[in-house]
């Protein structure tokens, strides 16, 4: 468990709380990820915080604020790259009872996790002239894309949208959409597209029913996810997990909302649906469905909420009615 | 006037129909833009056509078809490119009568249109190693923030957006938005804001009405201005210009429809939307209104449409209600 900052330690414990009650066989080690100054001078990730999640190989983790000033890169991303966590996995779905103009929403956003407009790589060619590279490799690639027609399998979904701009970026995307090609043609029991971004998102807000599972480069991913979680409420209710070879960290990727850190009014909601998907994750899915039905059964009944989800309770009173629903769900 | 491809000769006669009723005091000089293989053994854009932008100065483009095989870049592109159109402006506006989920729509995208992610200059670096680059000058970052508080004036808006992800991008969107810092200091009349694009996208799907004038990179552009059409309508509704130091061209971003060409089926509002924006840059702001409001009163009275806006009238059919109304309209 990697708590986060901000909000981070009081949505986490209500994610225990509810595990708890759940009597979920599982034991937490939380970790601290904030970085320390090493004898080189740089910033690092605190070495016992990488050996937990080595070992356990799984993590939940909350927010996490990028420390200010030059040279500080995001923690999220950092971890991301240390731990090679290759596929990005947003899962979007209505949840009913939650008031948006957009129905029946079930869609899966993958995201490339390691590369593309992330490379990190920029230079100053001269002053006033500046470039960042995109770098896109076949490996990186194919193995998102296998990893979305896995997914589509093990999911019982039926249709996978590499998403890209081929057109304009023809090597780099072209690549991308070529292993994605190859991959489908190794998989012809899933349907496969091919969209333009642009179009993608037109399509998106007239008719997200329209999409199933959706792979697509880093970037590509960091617009789409946030775009689909807009359209059926907000980063406060969506999930996210980043899988690697040999584990896997699910976090929520809303922000450390210093505002009303310690207040008891944060939301726990995305960080639980992401705990969720880290049951199944750990084929712990009836634990999984047990909590998931919890928290939907409350969003839905809108009785106990946070200010967030339109209510008035606190936290502790939202943990707590999901950790009795769970009780006595079976 | 460049008809362009598909239902790209319809939609153009349409305009210049109305144009006529609405008795607009401009001429028409129209040229065909495919590209002829030259004595390099390359294909361009013919030289007539070159020549008449350069000399009208301004142009109205229907849609075009970007020619299939290797080599052939979009032409769309190589448009404003060769004429160094360096700001595309999306204005999005609610259309009255057209059922959306979404109300009271009026932003504008404003798209630096000549570099970013469409610098066109991409490598191998090895097999299956690919890289394209973002370039971004303070040359053009300043010129097109510089034109988004412009515009923002002399329309009547109060805030521009800086669209970006220099968290990530750090030294190439980081140029573009302190580009767009700096003009913001000098144009203190007018409210300056910055977002990350994810964070756009999310609050856009949202709530549209809370943004205004938005600025960004071209690659961003491309996908807000497509995103942002969705929530009014589409690309059939949407007016798009390309302005440069000493022209403009005028363009429907929709395809060409190859389907239902020559069949008078076609929707020419995107292409006369774009007109009547032309128009304005052309201080022919009194016929500019009149046919818009001629097209807005079609469009909200809902009679006489063509197929894709949920009607069954005829493009010709529409173009001839549009015109009778402009000739009524004072
Ligand atoms: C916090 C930020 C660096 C991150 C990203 O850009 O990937 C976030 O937006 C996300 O989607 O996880
Ligand atoms: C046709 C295509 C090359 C173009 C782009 O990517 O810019 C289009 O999507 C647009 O928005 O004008």
């Amino acid at each position: 468990m990697i708590p986060g900052d901000g909000i981070g330690p009081e949505i986490s414990e209500s994610v225990q709380q509810i595990f708890a009650a759940a009597e979920v066989p599982l034991t937490w080690e939380t970790v601290d990820v904030t970085p320390v100054k090493g004898p080189d001078g740089l910033f690092h990730i605190p070495q016992k915080a990488i050996d937990s999640v080595n070992k356990n190989t799984v993590g939940l983790k909350g927010p996490l604020a990028t420390p200010i000033g030059k040279g500080h890169k995001s923690l999220n991303l950092a971890l991301r790259k240390e731990f090679n966590l290759y596929a990005n996995v947003r899962p979007c779905k209505s949840v009913e009872g939650y008031d948006t103009p957009y129905k029946d929403v079930d869609l899966v956003t993958i995201r490339e996790n390691t590369e593309g407009e992330y490379s990190g790589i920029e230079h100053l060619i001269v002053d006033g002239v500046v470039q960042s590279i995109k770098l896109i490799t076949e490996n990186a690639s194919r193995r998102v894309a296998e990893f979305a027609f896995n997914y589509a399998k093990a999911n019982g979904r039926h249709r996978v949208t590499a998403v890209h701009k081929a057109n304009i970026m023809r090597l780099s995307d072209g690549l991308f959409l070529r292993c994605c090609r190859e991959v489908a043609e190794k998989n012809k029991d899933i349907k496969f597209e091919e969209m333009y971004l642009d179009t993608v998102c037109l399509n998106m807000v007239q008719d997200p029913t329209k999409f199933d599972v959706l792979v697509m480069p880093n970037l590509y991913g960091d617009i789409l996810s946030d775009l689909c979680a807009g359209l059926i409420g907000g980063l406060g209710i969506t999930p996210s997990g980043n899988i690697g070879e040999g584990g896997a960290i699910f976090e929520s990727v809303h922000g450390t909302a210093p505002d009303i850190a310690g207040e008891d009014k944060a939301n726990p909601t995305a960080l639980l649906l992401s705990s969720v998907m880290m049951l199944r994750y750990l084929n712990l899915g009836s634990y999984a469905n047990r909590i998931e039905r919890a928290a939907f059964e409350t969003l839905r009944e809108g009785k106990v909420l946070t200010g967030d989800l339109g209510g008035k309770s606190k936290c502790s009173e939202y943990t707590a009615e999901i950790c009795r629903k769970v009780q006595i769900i079976d």
